[in-house]
């Protein structure tokens, strides 16, 4: 029997000393011109850009691996690449594992009854890569999973995480405009859609076998930072939830609204920055280093990120 | 510019007398021994179960293809067989097209911004498959997306399906029991959420660009046939968008209940059964025809259904 997703992800927070995830969100168009011209050679097919996609990755892994527990790969940006591109999604998987990094696969999924099943199958059980000698079985830690469902979306994904130890993530709230649109609809006592679908979060959370030696459950949920008020209800309301915490930088959220994600000690949150690390070279901060040198802006904008955030949370432990 | 998927649906509709799709959902424990055991040698791995449920879903395409204009590919089922699984996805929608079916990707992603877009890439645009010489592009001609982030989820694959003359389905109501958790959450008027999402799919269903000659739009609707007083009500929230009708058969809905989703002429949705038909041997009704003539069943299946199709839209027809 695996350990516990959250006390895995305890350990590896604690290691690391940051709740901090680097999302992986590999878009050819925007890799590092060296990358594109080695990958590429007349056109840029489809293989060649998950192979890209695959090559960037890993070098991102390497240079976060020493700083942060855990990433985040975005299948949208290895499926566009074709079947080719979740084959290198699986072997960047991998390839963190390697470097000690837990691994959350965000696929937002969801679907009902036996094609529930088949999705958390897909993206939480065993997948083999590699050829002949080399192959081998790769399993993601967690994955994201969409509400729209209900419970039937859910649970298939619930079960499938008890037996491997492993983690979801429910997307309760998330950092773009329009989630207004159906995210706010509110009924007569003015509580609106996503506060149920927390409740009911924490209602499958604290069910029999979903809690980890750290009082978490394996069943956590996506909390956008860029709604401080909403931040703080949905803490509450999922006590026992770790939260996934996207919007911090180029969605227009602080880190100090991230930190209303944590409990008063500190912990139960991990924030997730994908593009304002990932192509760091891009912003005005550090542009100075110029795209040639996208290894280092990498770095810099990881270990910036991650002291902002110790910051952050110390000057919220200060007010506690 | 491709022709408007709603005017290629319709002349698909008419060529073959049924707005009927079947489902192609590939578990590999439901196939037909004699497939699975000349797919598996020694032990079913997830290589093996990839070609498994290509061969049976070739088959069941050469069984259905005079009949029904329209296959719908469950994403899950393949996927659950790893990267090997989603190059069979894309071969089987391409033989699909080969035998002159149109074909839906059952997909139902969302996201937001650029990943949305890499996921409306990802599912309506070119994917290559075959190796050399035998390198061919296959496209898929719809797919169905999930609401919950609002519009921002929803519009890139408008965008990119309108570029490629192609369709987008938007899950609004669903078949599960638990459907009922925050689909029909309330607000103060008693309109529930979906009722909400029904009404933005009809608004941006009518934007520039989106309808075809014959009057629908590229944008339709998931609407499930277990519900029928939300059937007709979902019917005349988006009067241009053809509706797209699971749930009749294993999951309860009646052919009649299924009718309630088209117009009054007879046009505007497509009942789609899957389990019901490409399992058909394991019904009472085909278990005489025995396993080892699965084909058979199918066939049978598949014909009965458009004809109870065809009679329950007479008899609605003679109510109108």
């Amino acid at each position: 029997m695996a350990k516990h997703f959250a006390d895995r992800m305890f350990d590896a927070i604690e290691a690391k000393q940051a709740p901090l995830c680097v999302g992986l969100d590999p878009m050819y168009e925007r890799l590092p011109k060296q990358i594109r011209e080695i990958a590429a050679s007349n056109r840029a097919g489809l293989g060649e850009q998950a192979a890209a996609a695959r090559e960037f990755c890993q070098s991102v892994i390497d240079i976060v691996a020493g700083q942060v527990p855990c990433v985040k790969l975005q299948s949208a940006s290895f499926e566009r690449c074709g079947p080719t591109g979740m084959r290198a999604y699986f072997e960047v998987a991998d390839y963190a594992h390697e470097q000690g990094l837990l691994v959350i696969g965000d696929v937002k999924r969801a679907d009902i009854g036996s094609t529930a099943e088949a999705y958390a199958a897909a993206h939480l059980e065993e997948v083999f890569i590699g050829e002949g000698k080399d192959e081998r079985a790769v399993t993601l830690d967690a994955a994201t999973v969409n509400p729209y469902f209900g419970k039937d979306g859910v649970q298939p994904f619930i079960e499938t995480a008890k037996r491997g130890g492993q983690g979801v993530f429910v997307v309760v709230r998330t950092t773009n405009p329009s989630a207004k649109d159906f995210q706010d609809f509110k009924d007569a006592e003015e509580r609106r859609v996503f506060e149920r679908i927390g409740e009911r979060v924490n209602d499958w959370a604290n069910q029999e076998g979903c809690l980890g030696d750290c009082g978490y459950s394996l069943l956590g949920a996506v909390v956008a930072a860029t709604y401080p008020e909403d931040t703080k209800l949905l803490r509450a309301l999922m006590p026992n939830s770790l939260l996934l915490v996207p919007g911090v930088g180029a969605q227009g959220g602080s880190v100090d609204d991230a930190t209303l994600a944590f409990h008063d000690d500190g912990w139960g949150a991990l924030v997730t920055v994908s593009r304002s690390v990932i192509y760091a070279w891009e912003r005005p901060e550090y542009q100075h280093l110029g795209e040639v040198n996208w290894e280092e802006a990498i770095e810099v904008a990881a270990i910036d990120m991650k002291a902002a955030l110790a910051e952050a949370l110390a000057r919220r432990a200060a007010t506690v």
